[in-house]
């Protein structure tokens, strides 16, 4: 298989360019061709699909602080290239297993002038490209700092984008869709108040950056591997549509210190002129490097129930007294304080959350609140905001424990940071004792608020260190973590299995903080889904939260049909039943669903996708022969006639179809649903129809 | 005993001022009286001395960020007065008994205009005057940010002072002697190059500060109790003679996060017509809380030896290998590397060094490069610098520990931190645990270099919070704490006696970087040891750093005899002899004394002082009824007369007096010594003599 081209002569020749080197590089099927050049001594690249430009011709190099920039003047001193197929087995995933087949090329650059060294590997799949720098050890390039990377992507047009505000802090935006040209005049109305939040230019967006040609072409830009670095930003010069890389600073400004030999991200280009190929690419997967622990038998999906919407949502509250201003953890006697009585956290509450996660088969039962220092814990840029083992005093961590562990339950860890960060690694050890102690196998973290270290950026290379160190200590322990605020996923769930889950994006919370856009969970698999699982939370059941909470006016903007569909088309090894008890009651029959769909899986198939409208995704259990159908739609409604072919020929199933019924509407009708089962083969065809703001869910079950 | 006056009437009906409250606060012995008022609403005091004004009439409050400042505005709502006289035990000290004798006022203010409370707290002491700020819990006052402290301290005159250059990173400049009005001329000529260092104003200089007026009254100027809160610099108005606090900043340039109730560190004046005073002066450690552990059996006073000097000014390294121009401590096998034979830290070496210790009664063996890393360890921002339980290949960590443990010797941990804290932090715990696990008892730790998390400064809350944590963890393993490059000591050993020991000023080791002036011990107990032990290092008695190092052309300032001397004048419970055992293999006559003398006290009579020129001080060790006698001089020499009424009455004595030999010169005859005994009672007197950069040890034993 021919891999790559060398073309220094052959360009030189034929364009009369100062063209010292270049190579062209081929994607397997030979769709995707990547040309790599030195111009004029500047790296520079472009990427063709299927013979049309998709990424215009485009610079490579970093900015440094304090001595010559790695952005020109190079020589190219050496080349490799590669080719890799194999085939490998995620702890969890969409699919059982995952090729990964590339043809790779490295260049080895040099800088005369400096004598500095740096290499640039490029890996060409047949789902897209992915590059990054390289700096070896030398001796004159040893410790540096960057300013800035300087990574272009040239855009072939005006495209279509799906992109959220640029931010240093966060990530909870609701997604634009619109031209690129647009984002400038859109920017300041896409950007809502969150408790940390920096934004840093009119045209900064975030990756997962969503793209679509005017003919059809998609092109996804993200990164893998975020390691020892700061996170990316994409920032449109929207005169000549071209991003550029855009990292997040630190306290001091400088956008990263590294130390040779090192290594950037990999930068990401999922494309294909099939927008169902974005959703099943595994290039991010692809690019990480393997799983880095030998044993991983401790780490298993998880379906969960929780005492959190309540707090979100209804009235309950993370607190327990009203008494103080504030709190210091250190001299404060609750036992002495006067409860509020809308602690969530309380004993008999928590009874009933593990009675009902018994009766109904879920593994865990998350429980916020629990432990001392919820009074003042958000938006005062507290150190010691939280000690992560002192419950309070209405929370019998040991009752509770041997309670939910009696009845087949695990209690679900909650480390809220308030974005802390040294006061939680401070107490991180102890915090996973009590968790080995009592039998917790997970924790959710969060990091609400402006970080600590004050300066620090939710998304700067400190930062990333800590996700990633709080990741592998609990490892040590034996323990998963589904961070919440921290940096988006890049894949890292690939090395490391133990991180089942993030949020990073605009959750279900959001239904009670004014409502999502009813298209904003056709729009998350092509984004924020892109590194790694979500911990969406979906299973709301009451849409009119007025009805929960007399003080909460918000409206949930899905059908209950389309709330069981997220479990199938919002990919997760972890998901939550978010709603109550009392809630899921009222509908024990839609309730079925959430108890019936697995959370890990042995294949997927995306049916029908185009962001912003709808996604359809079939998907087998890992552990049974039965298979979960799921849509999401937009504000206007989906029809589907999906041909059932990914069954077994030999075997007959039942499917069982939970659907908005003719008159559902997200806004005034979504609890319209409809359930029924028809027997069905791998021939069967079914005409489906998904409300505005609906969708639907299918289970089928082989025939016994 | 009359404790404060309110002369809120009397003072506004005789002044005709718009005073609207004051106070008066006379020390126990009425020779300090301090005036507090509120000055068209700003606080405000002044204090004379035997009738005398040493401060006048100074402003106080604080400066806040993005809210009203703690300035003006006040009001008096409420006054409390007492006195306290009481006696402690310290665990270790110049003394094993210490009276707290003060009367004290607390001044409630009020700012209407905010409905915010602030008290002023003011202890009045016979050797000077305490105040601090404190912010009660309260509804309109809960967090809030210090832009700036603004305490003033009005000169009574062009005062001289003894001073180094203020400076968020560095305490390590050498004294400069000069009018208040020469400091802003000499100041740049007082700053010499740090690998860490932030000057901040031509007028700026860091406490403790010594001041002397014209008419001979010593008034020295520090802070007690630094906890939570930024270290304060002193900046001059010299127009007015004004000092003003100034705090140290964090990264976003803010000087201070405080949530109430809070307060700041004491702000101190140590005041007296007797320089002596100065010196034997317990107001830092009387204003510091009682001891926090209950159980402090395990706190030993360390007199050691160690792999360190040699390093310093000799020939040998920290380091293992030259191989790499940078190490990465996950990547490495130092196994692999060719070492280059110059590593201290070997076991041969460290061998010789325990038995040296074993031999001359030393109770540790200091280790200094016994963990990898040291590479590349200094001034490259490095965060994983070091492990700090990782030994290089030829450091045979438990040989070593079991072969000095045999012998009746303990291996003194080092943790160099490269002023990565969160790297300490991170492994503080199996740090901690390793030496647990050996039997280490103390560490001497540092903080060389910028700090990570970057931007933040040596001196700053953030730092001063890690100091202070790295010191109650280690109360957690029963190990006493020696920090280097840590903020400057403020009394806060009383409360936590397992810090032994500090820096915080440039000790021994730059007598190989260029040489300490001849007068710097003179000043040092004036300065530096006001808020706590120095980890000093005396004990040098090879002067010509040629000798040792043929790259070394640096020159010890000081005579022999003074080396011994300083055992005594730099008082700490931690002393180290810091030459070599072939260099006191030279000079064993002399070294006896270094053997002999102990490193804690039940009594210290200062004989001699003044600033930059002479101290004579003598002590009389905890554990026999020996006394033992030190003076250090400056260039000039000094004549003592003493009498040595001290001693017991009752007994005779066999003195052994260590002084410079007639001819005898720091510069050019430093080893030039005597070794005389003879008989003395209480009635005895000696004439003795120190050279030009020499002093005088003398060991006084009971005759049996």
């Amino acid at each position: 298989m021919h891999l790559f081209k060398s073309l220094s002569l052959a360009t030189a020749a034929v364009c009369g360019l100062t063209v010292a080197n270049a190579a062209e590089i081929s994607s397997p099927n030979g769709e995707i061709i990547v040309n790599f050049s030195l111009e004029s001594g500047v790296p520079t690249y472009h990427v063709d699909y299927k013979g049309k430009p998709i990424i215009l011709p485009s610079t490579l190099g970093l900015e440094l602080v304090g001595t010559t920039n790695l952005m020109d003047g190079f020589e190219l001193i050496g080349e490799n290239s590669s080719t890799q197929d194999e085939t490998w087995e995620p702890v969890w995933g969409e699919n059982s297993q995952i090729r990964n087949h590339y043809n790779e090329y490295l260049a080895h650059l040099k800088q005369p002038a400096t004598e500095r060294l740096m290499d640039i590997r490029f890996r060409v799949y047949d789902d897209g490209v992915g590059f990054r720098y390289e700096f070896p050890m030398q001796d004159k390039l040893v410790y540096f700092v960057v300013k800035e990377e300087h990574s272009q992507f040239a855009m072939p047009g005006d495209m279509t984008a799906w992109w959220i505000a640029g931010d240093y802090d966060t990530q909870e935006y609701a997604y634009t869709e619109s031209r690129l040209s647009e984002i400038r005049g859109l920017m300041e109305k896409s950007i809502i108040d969150n408790l940390s939040q920096t934004t840093f230019s009119p045209t900064g967006v975030q990756t997962s950056l969503q793209l679509k040609t005017d003919d059809g072409i998609y092109l996804n830009l993200h990164e893998a591997a975020l390691v020892d670095y700061s996170c990316m930003h994409l920032n449109l010069d929207d005169k000549n549509m071209v991003f550029e890389s855009w990292l997040t600073p630190d306290a001091m400004g400088n956008k990263g210190h590294l130390q040779c030999p090192a290594k950037s991200p990999w930068r990401t280009m999922i494309i294909s002129d099939d927008a169902r190929d974005m959703l099943s690419s595994n290039l991010i997967l692809n690019l990480n490097e393997p799983c880095a622990y030998e044993d991983t038998s401790w780490i298993k999906p998880v379906k969960y129930v929780g005492v959190w919407w309540e707090m979100i949502a209804g009235p309950s509250q993370w607190s327990y007294t009203w008494d103080y201003p504030s709190v210091k953890l250190d001299t404060i006697d609750y036992a002495q304080c006067k409860p509020h009585s809308r602690h969530g956290a309380n004993n008999e509450n928590v009874k009933k959350y593990i009675d009902f996660a018994a009766e109904h088969g879920f593994d865990q039962v998350l429980v916020e609140g629990w432990n001392i220092g919820w009074e003042d814990w958000s938006g005062n840029w507290k150190d010691y905001v939280f000690d992560f083992v002192t419950p309070y005093p209405d929370f019998d961590i040991d009752m509770l424990n041997k309670y939910a562990n009696d009845r087949g339950v695990k209690i679900m860890m909650h480390h809220e940071t308030s974005g802390s960060a040294r006061n939680y690694e401070r107490h991180m050890a102890v915090a996973y004792d009590l968790m080995d102690k009592y039998g917790y196998n997970a924790v959710k973290s969060g990091y609400v608020g402006n970080i600590l270290p004050r300066g620090e950026h939710h998304y700067g290379q400190w930062m990333n260190n800590h996700y990633l160190y709080a990741v592998t200590e609990a490892a040590k322990h034996h323990i998963m973590v589904n961070g919440h605020e921290a940096v988006r996923p890049t894949g890292l769930c690939r090395t490391y299995p133990n991180l089942i889950g993030n949020e990073s994006a605009c959750g279900t919370e959001y239904e009670s903080f004014g409502g999502n856009k009813p298209s904003h969970t056709t729009v998350l698999p092509f984004t924020r889904l892109q590194g790694g699982p979500m911990d969406y939370t979906p299973g709301i059941f009451v849409m009119d939260l007025n009805e929960f909470n007399p003080e909460n006016h918000s409206h949930v903007n899905s059908t209950l049909a389309r709330q069981l569909a997220l479990y199938v088309t919002m990919y997760s090894p972890l998901q939550m039943a978010a709603d109550t008890p009392e809630h899921y009651g009222r509908y024990m029959d839609a309730f079925q669903f959430i108890k019936d769909v697995p959370v890990d899986w042995s294949e997927s198939h995306y049916l029908e996708a185009e962001p912003g409208r709808y996604i359809t995704v079939a998907r087998k259990d890992k552990n049974s022969d039965s298979w979960f159908v799921g849509n999401t739609s937009s504000e206007h409604g989906h029809k589907s006639n999906l041909t059932l072919s990914f069954l077994d020929p030999d075997r007959k199933y039942i499917a069982t179809i939970y659907a908005d019924a003719k008159d559902a509407h997200y806004k005034d009708n979504p609890q319209a649903y409809t359930i029924t089962t028809k027997e069905v083969t791998s021939k069967s065809s079914l005409s489906l129809n998904a409300a505005p703001g609906g969708g639907y869910a299918i289970s089928i079950v082989p025939k016994p």
